[in-house]
């Protein structure tokens, strides 16, 4: 299989912004999965199993936006989220998903959603510009069926309208953007914000 | 446009400090600006919108005393916090604002400022010879209207005189000195001193 | 005395898995011991006293299946911990103890044993498939008698099965798996679960 | 001056456990010092004000067993409670002198002493060889007067015996050993040792 130079530059993206995450422990063992949507709407995603911090270029496969693959290589079971995020918001080109410990401590703490309020950061995140902001993060429970994720994740989309990311309890996050690297910049924020709110939880309700 | 010796040699400080600076995660996505005065009066600073951990050196931009730009292009918006401060005290030649969590838990935590007392660390800070000092950082509520932050900041100082740093709530911190390399000795404190006070304040009020 | 290639090979991943390990904080001082199993049955391991972060060739040592030294060398007085986990269970080719603060938290605060339940990062450990998983890992009392606490270790093992690791008290953890790989893979999965459940206790306890 | 081989190999030693220390966050800004004993008995020390983190050869010194500068530099204030150490126990050949958070945080919550029992980790120690010890870290209070502070430690040292290592209460840990690397030793088993017990304490008191 040959791939394109615009392949070949997105997964070079998706490895660094690995080596990133990694870094901060956000996808520790194997955990977690990137993608990244081609101009021609195909899509740059990590092969099941690997580690995220270590990734070579044999590790992102190529599928089209049905999650079909397109090089015979087998993509991670949680593909499904991914493609539905590209369909429904055409704007974004890159969903990354790690496996932080503030994303699940915040699950087990917040149940629902955890709401983010009054933080100069906020402004990281697209459309955002001012800290008298009220952003809105869901919570979903886990489920090891996928299809029923992803139908959970459209339902509440279909209510609320656009979010910046969600929650699977217990499990990690879901963040989108134009680019890889305004993806990561949402990551880092939210990661930020989390561990804020989590610090504070501690605090207040002793 | 051309650029003095004294812009480069400045706007290389401002970047390593950038680099350590987001290796202790206290400039999250592209939170945080940094300013350094050259000896004619004009000022080096970071251009809005860059990751701070990763600048190169079009990243720093030339402005004058009033925050003009002299080489078109566009400063953060809180450059007005920069010049004031470099207006006000003849003595200080560099200003760093990272966002920490720390300061923003220390915002949310102490309010309307927290007294720093009794920690050989003080000594770090310029002009504190002793343990035996106290050292009040104000906090000040985070606001959009940039000029109407800064008024704040002035009408603080008129009052109390000279401070080593002051905090914007859920925001981040000011703090500055003499050089760059001074500035990140007060940062390092301070930023010591308020995980100090936090984990203390933790488990105090068990 | 000359070394097999398998004995090479399988030496440089266990210093390359030492540097990682230190890299978490996991070993301080000269603390922990790793090992992994040749095709032969013999085991290369640490030998005594050495920084686990920067382990030179000549710090692993060649041992057979009884803990016999095949080089001359000293192995860690708990080396029979690695060789009664590789008789008792033959799939598994490599052992790795670290001596993280949070296995020794853990053994503090959850006495006997702790559960890890409803966590996706379940499925790093081998034969998990969902988050809807019970995993027990017991805490066995800490001994200097290193043939006393491997025979608490066996009877362990002998009234309840396969286990995927066990803490020893204050001390730190065991874990093993069917290359050093994968046992990294464990470790990393089981210090992320470790983390989680310890802020957890301590939150949900106030 | 000229510098034997005896000093440039210490000093080095010193600078790359600088390094280290830096590394783990233990020294900073321009806090701390780092000292090892020549064999003739002159000693080789930090100077004042650089970072521990970034030393170079030029920021290591010699002094005389009394603390007199044999090269024109100017040694720390706190020089002689490395001079008063080494004249006491002869065998020692190294003192380390970092200010971390947990040193600091310890004794604002244990106050006059802290006790370590149980951990595995306590024989990382000179002279240690079971968990089943009990070591105590006796806490002085803070003093800019290094002689009053000197004939505090020495009257404790009188009355107690050997001991391990000390804090200075809001300032910092000294500590030391048979050479730096056993001095480092010491130091990241301590570290480990307060960590533990801070956050059991935090937990403990809930």
């Amino acid at each position: 299989m040959t791939y394109s130079e615009d392949f070949f530059n997105l997964a070079t993206q998706l490895i660094e912004a690995g080596r990133f995450i990694d870094s901060k422990g956000w996808v520790p063992a194997t955990s977690g999965n990137f993608s990244a949507r081609l101009p021609d709407g195909n899509i740059a995603i990590t092969v099941s199993g690997k580690h995220k911090g270590r990734l070579q270029l044999g590790d992102i496969m190529l599928i089209d936006k049905d999650a079909n693959s397109l090089d015979g290589k087998k993509p991670s079971a949680e593909t499904l989220l991914h493609t539905s995020l590209y369909k429904r918001f055409p704007e974004i080109q890159s969903v990354l998903h790690p496996h932080s410990i503030n994303a699940t401590l915040t699950s087990r703490l917040f149940k629902s959603e955890i709401v983010l309020e009054d933080y100069e950061l906020l402004k990281a995140l697209a459309g955002i510009d001012t800290h008298e902001s009220r952003v809105v993060i869901p919570i979903f429970a886990n489920d090891q069926n996928i299809p029923r994720l992803a139908a959970q994740v459209e339902q509440y989309l279909d209510a609320h309208g656009a979010i910046h990311a969600y929650i699977i309890a217990s499990h990690g996050l879901y963040t989108w953007g134009g680019s890889v690297q305004e993806t990561l910049r949402h990551l880092e924020a939210l990661e930020y914000l989390f561990d804020c709110e989590l610090r504070l939880h501690g605090v207040r309700t002793i």
